[in-house]
């Protein structure tokens, strides 16, 4: 069960009603984001709604008989929109573009793809400089340094700038640089990372984990709601299966059912998604058509020269080919 | 190597080409569909090509490194084309609709759904007779007089039929009232019926197994076409992963991979792919965009009426919609 | 609700047996075994169970909560133990091994490996002669003849014979040499062959499937069983997963279950289930400790010269040990 | 390639093999343990290995052509012994057995679960104190206080106690009440995590991911080797797959490959591995026969008032049971 409490709640008056809900057999857990305050109460008791309902300081209450309960549709019936400023938001219907690099590696590439990204009027970077890496000897991103280079290029044109963080120490040094902290598939469970990003006004991106459930995925969400964080996006980038023949297995049954599940904006991620340079439009088209509410896509003035990820890179002509297919695609919708 | 021999080959020459072939160490498979007669040489000697291209009868000779052969494109590069007679073809670009009950169960039934492809301008039916169903207990189709059946209320509408056939003894009986041959995920390596299947000259669709690799099922393919069938095409079905949120995973992956790796028409199959009805219309339109030849898909007046499969199959409404947007997006293609 | 039927029961009697269960709402599949007359009742109807109990003609009445039957433990309580003669048991409490070739290959192999058998003590000779293979251009097994030359070698010596079956049609040709029919990983849902050997009286291993769930395993086996033969036995052999260093990965936890589950004896297959012969000893001894009534492994006298399997294939020495050990660890269970 | 310097190596002499190797086209990474000094080079130069062996300054040079090294038993051929003190020591060809809570949870849980080690001469207390927990609402461990109430219970006796860390700044509080930092199969590839375990001198248990490769867990031991600590060990505990009936699926092949690829124990958990108390002894067993140099397994006084993994927990006569079994099995070995 999901209760509102009215704004700038007196907090004796908070008090008692939590003691009521004690009293009922819940266990109630205080949450206060950015936009409301809620009171999470989980158990099982059965009782009459309206007893609750007519507490002073309550605006309103939901039952929710999933699991996860913030992050379910099941008591917010209007999608999540995220807001980034400029005019750039996630989630209000159109298909958002998040295009970039997998590392970010020096001026040059970050003066080309900016460049990229003006002429094809996309509004979101991604580009990594704390890379998560199988062995520890590969390359490990620029860090910090990276992520301030990459600002620099964006914020003349108003670019907003996705990237993956991985400890919740690094957090207060990336936020000055970062408009959507991206949780990568391997720290999908990193209940500490996710815990911290809930304390964070950024908005957060939470990839699904390589063999991670639906149902896992929206419990990671709820950490980070619960935690005081509403700004949050759902994002599928292939899955781990028997085939060998691509990288991961997209599955594009998520994207329907987590829009179904979820009032949360949910993302799509071709280039992990199947790992191949050749499969990546089509299948970003598809996942349009599936009902994402965007595009996650590595892109690279040289792919067979970028230091990471460079056999599932678009070049520059590819990529604005796909651009336009979007577009296109989009009045289809 | 594939060797396409002369059309009509005298068998001394025929025979002749084949010992040439024995001395350069290579195993030997003479192959000879409705079509074409082929020699497919295994073995791994290094010769040059040409003094086998230029022995008489040889029309053409080709290196193929895939460990399948005849079904690789590789060395036919032209797409096939299956034509079911009426101006029904599969792999001529546009969108195969192939619709229909799980299960053929009674005349009424047949009434209906006829009336259903026919307004709709769909030109093949689905229905199943012979049944697999994990328990034995369940029901297991009306066998071949359920075909005939359906063949009696598609044949005024020229529609053509496809059905799942499930051991080799079934196919003779099932012939004259089938158009396509259905092999069922759970017998996509059921090795003796691939065998038989490329002794008909009925078109054959393949379903990938639960657990098939995209390798494997290009090799149930060429079972089929070096037995001498090669009407042959690959179907999409899902896979079976951790997830148990829907009944099977969709591979979308699969769809352009299998399309670059065969000549082959690749169908998708929606209702299968993910098990749910309210997700089967959008998965429809995803697999078309990422190349699809062709969906088929469940469609029944009563899908909670449905002797099974009830929770996948659309009704005519839903169905009538997916049709018009599948036709809406082959404008957009 | 499994019916157990008084043996030789009159035709009115059980007529009447089956109108009354209809009156209470159940659909009704008549069993008749080498061993017993059942009938399986189908249905959710609750009643009193004294009311059937007491119908002259019932032997014993059963509720059985699981959705297989027949195989299920909820009624048999005390496990199937497999006579095939010559004092040849398997499932009363000693390990059976079950050893030989992938294939047959030709006399020389078959006189050495029953040496080997001979030798160790080994009462059941494991070998293909029809086999399934990924490629039409494999090795597809001797045929029956290779099965004919099998048997001349093991009779004299009392060795019982196992042996893969891949269609309905093999059966008849094949019963007089076999003892144990082998039902492949691929064709453990291949139902048309699982209800044919459910008429035959040989006994019937019947592998998992290469993604078979526990269930779908009962339920196989329920095919065989509830068309008439209770001489039925399962065998793990490993299943597909992510991981790519082995063939298959050997489910452990899947003997465990299948006993607790069945009252049916179950088989391990290390040799498949991981692929790798430096590994399938170990595989072995774990297996018999988990609870497994059996193993069935390859050897061959060069297993590197073996015409398939070669890589998982023991050799004579490893065989010995293994068989050693085997022995060993029976007197610590 | 592995270079092994000599110990308190001069840094200018240290320097100038660095540049040799340089010259010859490799990235060198140079890494210091608690017991030696190395360079680990990563490049494909083909050279003659004596032109380094003879260098002043390097004791030993190996080549290592997995794609982790130091990990690798290619260099190292003795196995990893850990010594924790007071002759506890893990790899040595005993097998050591790791038992206690899922949680930590009071004083009277850890006072009889001590006594229950003790009786049972079991050396090492595992139990938990930050729980990774799907929901943020979930019981998630007593924390730091949690730990130093088991160290109290268990110094006495001089068990070593094994316990989870979930982030890097929980390191410095927990080390000194801390034998083993385990790493929980959701952060197998939290690198950050593993970097800085690689500074701590404490004994690290890096748990499989719930669908991480062989490789990628070596690849994970290897980040914590070569950033310095050498005392790691390895942790089967059943994968993801498929099958629903267990909670995980015992990968039993893995312990045989992990010893064969790597130097490290390796130690199996059959709570996780199938997850069902019932399952748990003879699953340890297995594991035992399989190789596994221990078993780490949850008891309790309790196990159904468990607050985490009471399904899996095993009470106490089942414990005793399982360790008289273990010794038993030892002299099998």
């Amino acid at each position: 069960m999901i209760i509102q409490l009215e704004k700038n709640i007196d907090k004796d008056l908070s008090t008692k009603i939590k003691s009521t809900l004690n009293e009922l057999k819940f266990s109630v857990n205080p949450v206060s984001t950015q936009f409301e305050d809620y009171l999470i109460c989980i158990g099982k008791n059965e009782f009459d709604i309206r007893s609750i309902g007519h507490l002073k300081g309550v605006k309103d209450v939901h039952r929710v008989s999933d699991n996860y309960k913030l992050v379910s549709n099941k008591w917010k019936t209007k999608n999540t929109v995220i807001d980034l400023g400029n005019d750039v938001r996630i989630g209000d219907g159109s298909v958002s573009v998040m295009a970039g690099p997998c590392s970010v590696e020096n001026e040059a590439q970050m003066e080309s793809i900016t460049e990229h990204l003006v002429k094809n009027n996309i509004k979101i970077m991604r580009g990594g400089v704390f890379k998560p890496r199988s062995s520890p000897y590969a390359f490990r991103g620029l860090g910090i340094d990276g992520l301030k280079m990459m600002h620099e290029f964006c914020k003349p044109h108003g670019i907003k700038i996705i990237t993956e963080v991985m400890q919740a120490s690094q957090i207060e040094e990336m936020s000055p640089y970062t408009d959507i902290f991206q949780v990568g598939a391997r720290n999908s469970q990193n209940f500490n990372l996710l815990d911290a990003l809930g304390e964070s006004d950024k908005a957060v991106l939470i990839k699904r984990g390589v063999s991670g459930t639906i149902e896992e995925l929206l419990y990671s969400a709820e950490y980070v709601f619960s935690k005081g964080n509403e700004r949050l996006m759902l994002c599928e980038r292939g899955i781990r299966t028997f085939e060998t023949i691509y990288r991961n297995t997209f599955d594009i049954n998520a994207i329907q059912v987590l829009k179904d599940k979820s009032h949360l904006p949910v993302i799509a991620d071709p280039s992990h998604g199947v790992g191949i340079r050749n499969y990546v439009p089509k299948l970003a088209l598809a996942a349009v058509m599936a009902g994402a509410d965007g595009i996650i896509y590595e892109v690279h003035e040289k792919p067979e020269e970028a230091l990471s990820d460079a056999q599932q890179t678009l070049n520059f002509m590819e990529s604005d080919l796909l651009i336009q297919n979007i577009n296109k695609l989009a009045t289809f919708l």
